[in-house]
């Protein structure tokens, strides 16, 4: 059975909105927030700078997200992360947040590629196949879809 | 045939991130912009603050966006607003961002629903059918989903 | 000696910006964002929305800061805050930001004033004396200006 | 007597907060995009891109920010830029925002210092002399220091 990563988020001030509650963005943030935690977690980065590096980075090319409850300041999101599909060169995750008081509030997709910055300009990037030793690391969080 | 609303937006440098490129959340926070600034053009805002007024707020319920091209700082992107649904209390707006040599550099879908303020927490929404004379207005802004 | 109240913060990649660094007005953000932990370490908040609150809340009138290093994306920052100045309706908080190298890589200052929040409409604002209780508590924060 | 750079700014609902008005951090971002838009009236870039170029950049080393009164959501802001010092390698901006109905809402002020972004790794910074072209022309926004 696939294993979840989780994270937790307290909602800042400055992701609220004039509306009394979370700024609809900043859940898109979180999102990646907690996929570069993961990465961390895997013992990469989502844009490695160490000389010698891989030099891999992860734009993304799809974001996704249904509100389901308004968030409000200084709530605590608890932020699971799994992973619906590992292709070649991309990544999809599933995010599910959830209140302190165990409500579904919102959920999310990112889809990342697998990209190599080339040198001597990083900027330029290259789509590549995601190295096998990180792609055995992320297997352990996949998860059947399941919409 | 349908008419489309259209605004333009140069990328501004605390938008971007530390790949060179424009923060893929932003693309989000231009899609609101561009709703809001259609709302404005048909004589009413996302939220009417004026006392008497209708107190209507548009919560989103889903927000999605592909990124097809990268777009860097202090480039201008043409933003097209369609809508390809009006229900009886949501709106589905699509979205086309055109880089300045006419390329499409991504596209998006907002839900919002039409909600009621409730005095005296004005933070209190309930959801509404959105009223009849902008649905009219909303109307001539239609066009058939394409995908 | 006065104490000092200290949190620690990873730079997130939506908070730097395309010269490679986090983006100078990220600084307030965090800034705001330990000062909020402050109050809640002190058993209130920014803004309480508790019913039968208060409802205090701290709007900023003058918000500073200086830049020594460059930080980057996933360092981890030590933030320590001090009070120099508690007024009758204000206070000024302190900031001193610490790499984890030990290294001082920016500091700055933040003056809030203790505003009561008006019913019906809470939108409106009228400055007040800060709580005896609080300022108490505030104090054990206070440290000469060394400025 | 020293001309004005003046540009304006509808206030976007992503950049409000909870309490209803603009979060004061938004006020750094449209300084800063002042600025930049003022450097794009000069002929440069705050970020010179294009090959060939100096590769220019102006890191900031303290900004400053008085808030007067409160700014709400779609208010429109007047932002007025002037140059209080040109040092050899620096610059003090001094920005006034003004509402519609010609209040002074908030001032600020931006130092940034002159840097050649050095190749290969465009990321490291050396700080620089201004150009004496450049100097020439930020010398007609050259405003005494009021206070």
């Amino acid at each position: 059975m696939a294993e979840k990563f989780v994270t937790s988020r307290r909602v800042e001030f400055c992701e609220t909105d004039a509306a009394g509650i979370i700024h609809f963005s900043s859940f898109f943030c979180y999102m990646e927030q907690a996929e570069h935690a993961f990465l961390r977690s895997l013992g990469t980065s989502v844009m490695d700078q160490s000389p010698g590096s891989d030099r891999l980075t992860w734009p993304r090319v799809r974001a996704e997200c249904e509100f389901l409850e308004a968030v409000r300041f200084e709530d605590v999101l608890e932020i699971a992360l799994q992973i619906s599909r590992i292709g070649n060169k991309s990544v999809t995750y599933e995010f599910n947040f959830w209140s302190q008081s165990a409500k579904l509030v919102a959920r999310g997709t990112l889809v990342a590629v697998c990209c190599r910055r080339l040198l001597p300009d990083a900027g330029q990037l290259q789509s590549d196949s995601i190295p096998e030793s990180l792609r055995e690391k992320m297997a352990v969080f996949f998860a059947e879809a399941t919409n």
